[in-house]
């Protein structure tokens, strides 16, 4: 969010759509990725990937929800007034994720719930969504994040 | 899960713990997954975490979910029988995780639901939680993993 003024927590309107972006996936980041935090076959070994239930090598859906990330990150929360997440109410991996993907992404603003303890910061619940490059809804995700209030 | 026999749907005991073992954080690698994927301050900029809510670098949530997914994958699920997961239910990230904190988890099987439509298949509804070396907990994770059954 490269803007001269922050986006607080009052700027975000619920039922907006925010699109995220995109992002690729590499054979080599979807292997390199995995053989650290999800060494499954389908995920590191192109061979035994091929005979696996998948047809052939997919991305871990750690790395699909950390890519997705990013582009929350760069496109949708400002750094400067973004305070991190309690966690999530769902996620759902929908369709594999396979080297050469393109996955577009948006996020639906949900719900807005000030902060009865912090009166300086509220909460967001936010639904992403990605989709493929054949149209094909990929991931979603019913994320939760606090976001600095506007100062008085 | 390195033994002869493959560990199938029928092997897991609902109510049962298993623990995954424990996996520690560097701040080396605290900040290079989030510059990757999530390149907020207070995950990749030590002096800006320090006057940030969180009073010093922590980990991004999904690097420790990611490294939690190491340890199920060889703790956990025998990658024979293991077929990928169609998402989770829930998510909570409770705790912030330092550089130098170890986390210690384990999975208790919560459900398990025999596939209608692949006879060869079964779900596992499991919690997943890990506490950090002071004994906080610090993430907990409502899974869901697809299992091949064992044969007849």
């Amino acid at each position: 969010m490269p803007t001269d003024v922050p986006r607080y927590w009052e700027d975000y309107e619920i039922g907006k759509k925010y699109p995220l972006g995109s992002t690729s996936f590499t054979e080599q980041e979807i292997v390199e990725f995995a053989r650290l935090y999800d060494p499954q076959n389908f995920h590191v070994d192109a061979e035994a990937a091929r005979a696996s239930m998948f047809g052939g090598l997919i991305a871990s859906g750690w790395h699909v929800a950390a890519k997705l990330m990013r582009l929350f990150v760069d496109n949708y929360i400002d750094t400067r007034t973004a305070l991190g997440s309690p966690g999530l109410d769902e996620l759902r991996w929908l369709k594999p994720v396979r080297p050469g993907d393109t996955l577009t992404a948006w996020v639906e603003c949900a719900a807005k719930v000030p902060s009865k303890s912090k009166p300086d910061l509220g909460v967001i619940h936010e639904h992403w969504s990605a989709i493929n490059q054949k149209g094909e809804l990929v991931v979603t995700v019913k994320g939760i994040n606090m976001v600095r209030r506007k100062p008085a």
